[in-house]
């Protein structure tokens, strides 16, 4: 009953928004003697909505942002070890090592037993696909797309590409943005595994009067129970939330 | 007798090299007051070299690569104001108006009529998508790859996904290293149309013993004829060198 299923990866497989936030830290902290009524970490994250049109999603353009924030917050006061610092956290985070999320690896090589698997990501090519090499996984996923978008109509292309019905299509992520509202959409299935941490831009609403349906699922680990079940034809009784 | 005609982008079907050289020249007229031996140009390259490894290909690479640089070479007086216009120009770039090669508009709307044809790129995902876009040549193009490398593993893959023998395929481009060596190893078609201007990291020499062939055209004008002429089986005579 399902063709196809795919994950998103930061949040989903491994860890990510937390390299993030951590970075974000070590942003304040070395802005703290300039920013004396503590806008930072809030003119950083508005900064990289307005960059978001030039640099797109990932680690490159998350530093370039850093970077403009730090001069403008500083009145241009900040010293160039500093922001020679604010490149080295960007090059801490895409060295970092990639760390699964529990219980990843049993669910995709037990998914990957009796379904096709792909992953769809955004951010950047070189960092993304360096992760999915050091996840392990890869051997796991007949595709990887990375994508600077995640709409639907990125989704739609997706299944027309692979010749595939959306009732036969199940995506897997923590974003109801950009994992789980586009697909419903299309009329595919979507479980969503919410991660403690989620992006302000990645968090929304709901939208009231949307009578299309997707599953919660708390842990990953109920996902092939859930997969199962869909399989079975009764995939609404399987969520758990 | 071909499948597919897949072409570079950069500096095949539109400026870009182009773009890098200018900025380049800003970057070291910015430095200038710092740099009294004249090394900002040559320890870019090397910065973005070292940093390929961390940010892969594209502006957004690049614009960290010459921010690294020029604290460096400044020894850490450069101001952040400076700093600041770096950013400015990396931005410029993003929203730097495609400008195609000559004839190339033509050419491809000629090809696309006969044959399916694709854009194979390196760069960053949302600068390659929006130049396709705003070259008006998207249609053209039953499918477009940006990809982190071009390897020759690269182009093995490409083909196994498209289910399509190496004799069939044809690729395009000013890049000997890129787009001309890993194909024709693979026993591929390749046409080298040169820019002239190469990013040091692309010019490479044709390996003495390379006993394979590719044809090198001064001009995408004479590519239809070329086409043709393979296609009829007497591809080696065409060549324009």
């Amino acid at each position: 009953m399902l063709d196809l299923i795919a994950f998103d990866a930061d949040d989903t497989l491994w860890h990510s928004e937390i390299l993030y936030s951590d970075v974000q830290e070590r942003f304040q902290d070395l802005l703290s003697p300039y920013d004396l009524d503590g806008r930072a970490r809030r003119e950083l994250y508005e900064t990289e909505i307005q960059n978001l049109q030039y640099f797109g999603y990932g680690i490159k353009g998350f530093a370039l942002s850093m970077i403009e924030t730090a001069i403008r917050i500083s009145d241009g006061q900040i010293q160039a070890s500093e922001i020679l610092e604010i490149v080295d956290l960007a090059k801490g985070m895409l060295k970092a090592q990639v760390r699964l999320l529990d219980r990843v690896p049993e669910v995709v090589a037990e998914l990957a037993a009796s379904y096709p698997l792909m992953v769809v990501t955004k951010g950047d090519l070189v960092d993304q696909e360096r992760k999915v090499a050091q996840s392990g996984l890869g051997s796991y996923f007949a595709h990887v797309e990375i994508t600077s978008d995640k709409s639907e109509d990125f989704y739609r292309a997706l299944l027309a590409r692979h010749h595939i019905a959306p009732e036969r299509f199940l995506m897997v992520g923590n974003s109801l943005r950009s994992d789980i509202l586009p697909v419903i959409a299309l009329g595919a299935h979507a479980v969503h595994i919410p991660y403690h941490v989620t992006w302000a831009h990645e968090a929304v609403g709901v939208p009231g009067g949307n009578t299309r349906e997707y599953v919660e699922l708390e842990d990953i680990g109920l996902l092939p129970m859930f997969v199962q079940k869909l399989c079975q034809g009764d995939g609404k009784e399987a969520g758990a939330s």
